[in-house]
Formats: C-alpha cells, structure tokens, sequence
C-alpha cells in the first residue's frame, strides 16, 4: 500500500480535481466519501477504482476484496480532498456510470419526474426520498445539475446504487406514460388542481415535480392528466420541494 | 439617506459580525435579506432598526414607512455583508425577539417538539413546514443552533414570524402535555410502534422528531405514549429528518 504525505502528489491533484464535472467527465470518475456510501457502494457490487483511507486497519472491518488500488493518506490528504467539514478519512473513486438514457418498454409502478429542480441538495433528498418510498425510477428533466456533483451525492445517501435514474426530455417521456395509460400527475395550483389526498393509490403513475422558484413549465402543465396541490391550513406560502415530493409520493403509494 | 461605499465603514463591519451570535447577542439584533424575508418581515409588523439597500428606488415599492435608518450601499457591500452567493441587494436590521420560554395554560392543536436537531437546514425547512401544515408550536429541545443563524433563518423563509417558537426542556413540556391528556407521539422504530398513518387525525397531539444521525434521546423515547414509524418499500434506510417530519405532520393534521 502506497503512503501518500503530500497535497503535491499528481494523485492527490486528481482526486481534488474530482470535485469539478470537468475532471469528472475527463477521467470517466468520481469520487465518494465516509463510510455509509462506501458501504453501500460495496453492497451494490460497485467497481471500485481506487480507495484512500488515512487509518489501514479501518479496512479490516470491510471485507475489502476488490481489485482497486489502496492508498494511505494523512488527514491533512483527507481535509484537502473531502468536500465536507469532518471528513471520516475514507474515500473510493468509482467510474461513472452510464445514464439509462431510453424510455423503458415497460412503465409500471411509480415513477418521478422533475421538471428543473436545481440545487443539488434538494434534488439529492428527493431521490433518497424516492428511494424509500419505493420508486421505480426517477427522470431529471432540464436539470444542469450533474448527478456526480459531490453535494447531490453526498445527500443521496447511496440512493443512486439503487434506485434507477433518467436523463430525459419530460416530453417524451409523459407521451410514454400516455401511451400505456399511465396517469401523469402535475403538482401546480390551478383551477382544476385536486388536493394529493383525492387520487388514491393508483397501481401506476408519474408523478412530476417542479422547479425550486418557478413551479414546473407551462409545456409540461399542458400535459398533465390531472394536478395535485397540498393543502396548507397554516401561514407558509409554500413547501420545500424536496418535502412536497416526500408528502406526495408516500401519500401516492400503497402502503 | 446617508450612503455607505467602504467595507471598512464601521456600520459595515457591524452588519457582518452580525453573522455570529456573539454579535447579535451582544447587539440585540439580527440581519435579515432578501425581498421575500423583509416582505413578510414588514406584514407581520416587525420593528425594523435599519434597512440596507444597493437601489434605493426599490424601497418605493415596499411602502416604506417605519423609523428605520435607511442607507444606501454599494454592490461590494452588500456582497461582503450577504451570507449568499447571490445577493438580492436589500436588508433590514430587526431586534431579537425575546423567545417563549413558558409553557402555555392550553396546549391545543398540533405541536412539534425537536430532540436535538442539530442542521440549521434541517431545522429552518422542518420550522416552515410546521407552519404550512398549521402547527401551533415548536420546542427546540437540546439544540445547540441559535434561531437566528443565517442559514436558518434563510431557510425558514419567514415562518418564525408567523409561528410560535420555544426553547425549552422537552421532558417539562412532555409532562405538561400528559396533564392535559393530549397524545405525545414519537418517531422511532420499536417493537410497540405503530405505522404512522394508524392513529388516524387527532384534535390535539404532540409529535417528537429525533437528531439526525441519533435520534430520539432514550430519556424522551420513554416517555411517549406511542411510537410512530414510516413503513418504506425501498432500499433507502432513513429519510431525512426535514421530509419525514413533512411526511408525519401533514398526515396527522386534519385536512
């Protein structure tokens, strides 16, 4: 095993440089950190590239048979490279996975669609949330949020290993859902919005969150088979979107 | 109106300590920005000591007619003085309100009480979905954020205006509820706990959400007269704590 000391080092200028999508895209990788994702990565038979740890005997408790190279660093390595406060001095660089890009045959079950959801916080909650819910499958639609991007990771919580993720056009996709009779759910107030607690527990649907600031877009409303509002007894104007989704969704599923 | 260019100004660097709660203690104050926050700020009758603004035309808009000194700045100021990559170019100066620290003669309606939730993201979004969902109060139990931290009060987006919070001992409050027989529910997974959408919608209730990472404190769990938990199909393990309070609340509320 390798003992790296220095910020200076090519390999540690890499793994910082993981940081930017740049980077990311160039060498086909992006990095994880602390233990919990590594964990799961393992869980999901993920290949790993590399692993950094500043303590060796914290693999031990790992099981850690992979083909990837091990690497020692100092905490020092370990506070220049994390994206957090307190980093927990583990680290695995795995390559990128491919986006499902095509439209599954099939669209059973639930499915979320986001309509421009930004900030990498929120889209990251959704997902885990998603996630527990269980979702089958969850579309970014118009997002520039890179889904590598190390705050939407981190706040995934290792949702990514498990529940599949879409790049798409909204369009397609709710033309799809149309098509095998799918209901779409839209989530804007409107004239002719039903409170989330009117639909029931529909077998299959698409439900469709929008933007943090702008709701979703006037093109993908125009679509929708029916829209859902939360009614608020008390004095916010609005939700956070990433708890709006989490009230609908686990309202949507049979439980 | 006097007009302000140097960050060196001592105004200046007293709105920018106002960042920590060494400052605003000492000063009695706090700083808020942005035009959504100074809106509701100015609808809930809040007295405001200064108001700081890059275009001063803006301020014809807000009816402005409090005894608050006004100036105006420089985009460089309000850019050393926002806590946000993207300042809106207005903010207002407020005294601290004095918490609640008494527990009420009636505790009617619906009440959140947070066990040690320690993000102030968390507990900003969690303080305006008890307002959206028509909450009556919430206790901060065992946190160690000060409610004006600016990234709270970014993310409560205005609802400590409208709702009442408290510091206080959550076993006080606990005992105080009991006395007037009104149900303290938990959120935990335990042998006894019961699926949260089971106990239907009562008139009155209290409902205790844990620390992040810990969860509810022992001391507290032993004290509830029900567990509550949301059943998960997914692989997810947790939700976070801000969503799952969204998910409890607006199932309890009667809607």
């Amino acid at each position: 095993m390798e003992f790296l000391t220095s910020n200076q080092n090519q390999r540690v200028k890499d793994w910082k440089k993981l940081q930017t999508k740049k980077q990311r895209t160039r060498s086909n990788a992006y990095i994880i950190e602390g233990w919990h994702l590594i964990d799961e990565a393992f869980k999901s038979g993920k290949q790993f590239k590399e692993v950094m740890v500043v303590d060796p005997e914290d693999l031990d408790d790992l099981n850690f048979n992979s083909e990837a190279e091990v690497f020692q660093i100092t905490p020092e390595i370990a506070a220049h490279i994390s994206d957090t406060k307190t980093p927990q001095g583990i680290f695995a660089v795995l390559p990128l996975d491919s986006y499902h890009e095509d439209i599954p045959d099939q669209l059973t079950g639930g499915w979320l669609l986001l309509d421009n959801v930004q900030d990498p916080g929120n889209l990251g909650t959704i997902i885990r949330t998603a996630d527990a819910a269980g979702i089958n499958g969850v579309v970014l639609g118009g997002s520039s949020v890179d889904i590598y991007n190390p705050k939407l990771i981190r706040s995934m919580q290792g949702s990514h290993f498990h529940i599949s993720l879409y790049n798409g056009n909204l369009n397609e996709w709710i033309l799809a859902f149309k098509q095998q009779q799918v209901p779409v759910f839209g989530t804007e107030l409107n004239e002719e919005a039903k409170s989330y607690k009117e639909v029931g527990h529909p077998e299959d649907f698409a439900l469709i969150m929008g933007n943090e600031g702008n709701g979703m877009s006037d093109e993908t409303l125009a679509q929708t088979d029916q829209n859902l509002y939360i009614p608020m007894k008390g004095n916010a104007e609005s939700l956070n979107v990433a708890v709006a989704a989490g009230i609908v969704m686990f309202q949507l599923i049979k439980s």
